[in-house]
């Protein structure tokens, strides 16, 4: 994988959907496959799956087709998949509830390990088993335990001055659904939902529909 | 608007974001900008911006700017943010359960008039004021009521059979955050959210950035 630093991000962006076609694959009980038999399953070209996989090495025999086991084992490795990853939440409302509750993270291995907020109402109560601590104490839980990824699910005002202790305590990784678009130097590596933007997206698909 | 047709859909994605600075900057009082200023708020060069905002008609004016208002109605009016559109949510647990509480999309003009699921413990239980019906209602409440966009928040067993029934009584948007990629022939609209492969992209941009 030396050459990985060179892939697109839009390649990267597709690399979990092959993921999950090949675990539902596996799961069928399909353990090889031709480029055209993923182009079907993937709903994309034939092409396009080749070209994107050839980008990590080269999967497919000629005659054969892709070893579906292989191929889903080599793209989780390449997604960083083969680790475990420990999460914090900040912002413990409607919408961090229900990451903490969506048990498919952590199958994966995406572990909470921290809750935070500033509402006296929710400081003190449990998601699954884990307290939601004030957020007054984030620094100091940073400081004792190591983290990967923080999850910013608080309003936009809070935003700030949490990415300033998080990427401080040398969180490399932040999953922001504020809505604020977060800015951010060094290694901070920074990936966004941004919910309202996508329902936004899709009123305007419906709008040029009606045009 | 006769051309909007050909934009594409890396430009019409960045429009919600420049709707967001626009808000944004309308806050703020600030009622004109250049382009480099736009481009400073916006984090995007200013050639980009330039060169997406022209995909729309002209809005700059040489040696004035851009008149934030003016720019943020027609942005609002091409996303077609100018109408209201009536949601229902199929899958009233945790994540539906934040989508239906997330008032910003309310003030956006997206309002839930129904709302579904199997469970028979989430039956009869209110989010905000609105009563959770059996999902085997929904052909008949869908007879009678208009409805713009189905979000589907349902595990992907049941997306296929709620897809057949939304679409068949003619609703034109669904709002997919299902785990499975639905496949829509004719005239529906589909916008995913993928959350776990948004994680998994994160996943990768942390593994790269410590090989």
């Amino acid at each position: 994988m030396e050459n990985s630093k060179d892939i697109s991000m839009a390649v990267v962006r597709r690399l979990p959907r092959y993921y999950r076609y090949l675990e539902d694959m596996l799961a069928r009980g399909v353990t090889r496959a031709s480029s055209a038999e993923l182009s079907r399953s993937m709903n994309a070209t034939a092409s396009q799956i080749r070209q994107d996989l050839s980008n990590f090495g080269s999967f497919g025999q000629q005659g054969y087709g892709y070893n579906v086991e292989m191929l889903r084992d080599e793209i989780k490795k390449i997604l960083g998949l083969d680790k475990e990853y420990r999460l914090i939440l900040i912002g413990a409302g409607a919408l961090g509830q229900a990451l903490v509750r969506y048990e498919k993270f952590e199958k994966k291995g995406f572990r909470f390990t921290g809750l935070f907020d500033n509402d006296p109402n929710r400081i003190g109560t449990f998601i699954r088993d884990i307290e939601v601590w004030d957020v007054q104490r984030l620094q100091s839980f940073l400081s004792g335990n190591p983290v990967d990824i923080a999850v910013f699910t608080l309003p936009r005002d809070g935003a700030e001055k949490a990415l300033d202790i998080v990427t401080g305590a040398g969180v490399k990784g932040i999953w922001n659904f504020s809505y604020r678009d977060l800015r951010i130097s060094g290694g901070t590596k920074v990936e966004s939902v941004h919910l309202t933007d996508s329902l936004m997206t899709l009123s305007y698909m419906l709008s040029e529909g009606n045009k």
